[in-house]
């Protein structure tokens, strides 16, 4: 974690955001919070804030619940995804 | 103060940030903390962690410190002003 990304950013939430317009990446949240280095009950508690702010919705496959990214979510991720790159670069 | 900007921002710097990026706006410290309804001293001291990190440069003019972004900060002001953008839209 970056002194620039801690002053700025709440970290963990921008990286899940982040995370979920990444094609690459699993859209479970036991996936995601391996990624992100965060509890899953906090992972889950973040996904839910994101969901009521219609940032992203989920569809129950099987046993899991898989996320996507609404055209919303997806808008805010780019910029966010940029303000991480700057900060790392 | 939006949802969205407590959940994935820490406001005041973002804020701070992207002000000084702003052309029109007054680069002192007096200034900055009443357009961003910041206290005088914590305004003081996130400028403080942004002078640390690189971000900004100040300059003395008379008995007030004028402040500019460097080249980093002006990197990271664009994505940040753009993710508020976003989250307002």
């Amino acid at each position: 974690l970056s002194s620039l990304e801690e002053l700025f950013l709440n970290v963990k939430p921008v990286k899940i955001l982040v995370l979920l317009n990444d094609p690459s990446s699993e859209k479970y949240a036991s996936a995601i919070s391996k990624k992100v280095d965060c509890t899953y009950s906090h992972t889950v508690r973040i996904l839910q804030r994101m969901e009521n702010e219609g940032l992203i919705t989920s569809n129950k496959k099987g046993r899991k619940k898989e996320i996507s990214l609404t055209e919303k979510g997806e808008k805010l991720a780019k910029p966010l995804a940029e303000t991480l790159h700057q900060m790392n670069f």
